[in-house]
């Protein structure tokens, strides 16, 4: 069972071929047998999970689902990391929450996060080298996946939070557009690119969580066409380490190999201004999202976040607003550049996972299309053995995410065979 | 005290010249006089309030604020007006709720709102007229301030919800740029367009509330010279009562007289789509919002309620996307015609409080703006004695919303002398 993903594990359930207490046992079993050294849970019980199990229909029958620490859940405590929390216990799940149980999912447990998915770091360690980061903020959950603790996970992103994890953990993810998947019950950050997203074994799990968690996302079949993809390096291709552009390259070379076109696409100047533009926002919404936490308990903020804090402080209002604009005048842009094809493929990460757990590496070429609310995922790359995962990222225009994850198939299936 | 302002207030209280409990006396004595009439409270308990009172220092201490029941709250059942939330009690305030408590201000209950903030109204009254509606959503907050039973109070807006109780019940009301107040513990309708927003009794106390609620806004002095005003009727001003468009006249007549520059402003054609776009995209999202209310209690919701969602289910994901795509692309050409002016003046509703309890009348006018997610304000307008309020629409650009409060000032000192 370690290697099904949550669509045969759900079909396996409703043909009654397994039971949703077969199939919690075996991930409980992984989870004692591994959650010592990887430390993917904050909470984590065995008898809250069997007394979960009651159903065996839904999209979701029976499929055991990791929760990132960031979303309320009643029968969790839900802690964001922070001491501030302790303890704290929800009257309500978060929407998703709900929407997942109303599916039939197990909820398995509360995955770590840092504190309020911000960067300060939890103690969960990369399942391919417990000496590096599983990157954060969505560190339980993406370690978990990779542990095989659930088939299906919940993160967040705000600039990199989900898909770097992915990419230092080799997991497929998907961020939808801002805005699709409601954020009621979930901690806010900067609501200008708080995102709901997943993690999932395959293409088709992310989408059979879409489909339950974003209503009325249109189907989209197979292409059956050679697809039509940009390559961008934006404007900081420098930083990403040999070892993973050869990485990223040879996909490249392997796509067309296949028969995909592929153009390479150079983003004019004014397009270098977005990395800092999206930290700018970050630290100045994520200072008014935290204030009531820093007006009562300062001293209980750790010092990444204070720092953030004081970054916002020494920013002005005019500062925020032209960062805001700028934005906003890039995206119609951007989306005409990126509109004619089928995709826009990228590096997730421009290195693989640190050692260490302090501090998780840079996120800019994922923020700087989070930045926008576009769609985003991460395709795991086959590597050497022993060497750490690299993510190739997928982007798509705004709302253009049934679309996106039909592409991804296509392309998860011509970088496997 | 009926008549002191939240400034005043708070005031007093620091100074000494009065004490928190005494300013929730006087209060508690006018909501026990009135609330038989009105119906402004879902939950209201003396007792909750005297033992909040501990603080005498603070921008709003000893400041009693309602609060409308689509925030969480700790001390008080929190039901969005839905049989499915009875007896509900979050583990934790709402983000803003914190902050009211850390500034020193008391709560002094949960105002009524339609359910879910929709159109489901509750048995709230106008004040000016009981036989007629307050308007919706936020209709416990404002007929509660039209009765004198807190100086201050909460509501949200995503199409009318704040605005148009404010015009109904002849109030000051200040609805910020979308995305600067932390929606952290509210219910969410349509985050394209949800918004907390707050009454006053003077533009001043929604300033003060402003510099609490959005940490950072900067303070803009009088400006010290005439406005530079437009006026815009929009495409929809024959729907107008006429008594309404005169009271509207007079003011701007008034305006000019006090030596203010006023410019009548036709938008383009384009712009005719604005209404109904805000309406697809408010169905589209609401339905997505409340899947899990509808998934596990249809039965439990009203028939309006029912009634967007499948109005939602009859929508195509292109429509939607295109109504959104269409606001994204006339948002910055409305910048460019208000941006040169000091703000844009309009009615705030074509009509005064309807009679009856059970519909509250259209939104258009205030929609209209608040589909690009600008700041707006409500200014009641002075009328005969015996007739309805009438309430004059100041709008201001995205992030103008501390220069738009400095305009509003002037705008009410003009009209008041």
């Amino acid at each position: 069972m370690k290697h099904l993903d949550a669509t045969h594990i759900a079909e396996a359930v409703r043909s009654g071929v397994t039971t949703p207490a077969m199939v919690a046992e075996h991930f409980i079993a992984q989870i004692k047998r591994h959650e010592r050294d990887i430390q993917a849970f904050v909470s984590f019980d065995p008898q809250a999970v069997r007394q979960q199990i009651s159903r065996i229909d839904g999209a979701l029958a029976g499929v055991p689902v990791g929760i990132k620490d960031i979303f309320d859940t009643v029968d969790h405590p839900t802690e964001f990391y922070s001491p501030i929390y302790q303890g704290n216990r929800p009257s309500r799940d978060a929407h998703v929450v709900a929407l997942l149980r109303q599916a039939g999912a197990v909820i398995m447990g509360k995955t770590h996060t840092t504190e309020f998915a911000y960067m300060h770091t939890g103690p969960t360690r990369n399942p391919h080298d417990l000496s590096c980061t599983p990157g954060s903020s969505s560190a339980g959950s993406a370690a978990g996946m990779a542990s095989g603790f659930f088939p299906l996970a919940l993160g967040t992103q705000t600039a990199g939070s989900l898909l770097k994890p992915a990419a230092y953990c080799g997991l497929y993810a998907f961020k939808p557009s801002l805005g699709l998947v409601s954020l009621e019950g979930v901690k806010p950050l900067a609501p200008s690119f708080d995102t709901v997203g997943w993690y999932g074994r395959s293409i088709r799990d992310l989408g059979l969580l879409a489909r339950v968690l974003i209503p009325g996302l249109p189907v989209v079949g197979p292409l059956g066409r050679p697809l039509n993809l940009g390559f961008c390096r934006t404007s900081r291709w420098d930083d990403v380490d040999p070892s993973v552009a050869q990485t990223i390259e040879q996909a490249i070379a392997q796509l067309i190999a296949r028969g995909h076109h592929l153009s390479e696409v150079t983003l004019p100047e004014a397009f270098a201004v977005v990395f800092d533009d999206h930290q700018l926002i970050n630290d100045c919404e994520g200072a008014r999202s935290l204030t009531k936490e820093f007006q009562a308990h300062p001293e209980r903020l750790s010092a990444s976040t204070l720092a953030m804090i004081e970054r916002a402080g020494a920013t002005t209002w005019e500062q925020e607003s032209a960062a805001k604009a700028r934005l906003t005048k890039l995206a119609p842009l951007l989306t005409q550049i990126v509109q004619p094809f089928d995709g826009m493929l990228s590096v997730s990460c421009g290195m693989v996972a640190p050692t260490g757990l302090a501090s998780t590496g840079p996120s800019d070429f994922i923020k700087f299309w989070g930045a926008f609310g576009w769609p985003q995922m991460n395709i795991p790359l086959r590597r050497e053995e022993g060497e750490l995962p690299v993510g190739l990222q997928l982007v798509g225009v705004f709302r253009g995410d049934a679309g996106l994850l039909s592409v991804a198939q296509e392309l998860a299936d011509s970088l496997e065979n």
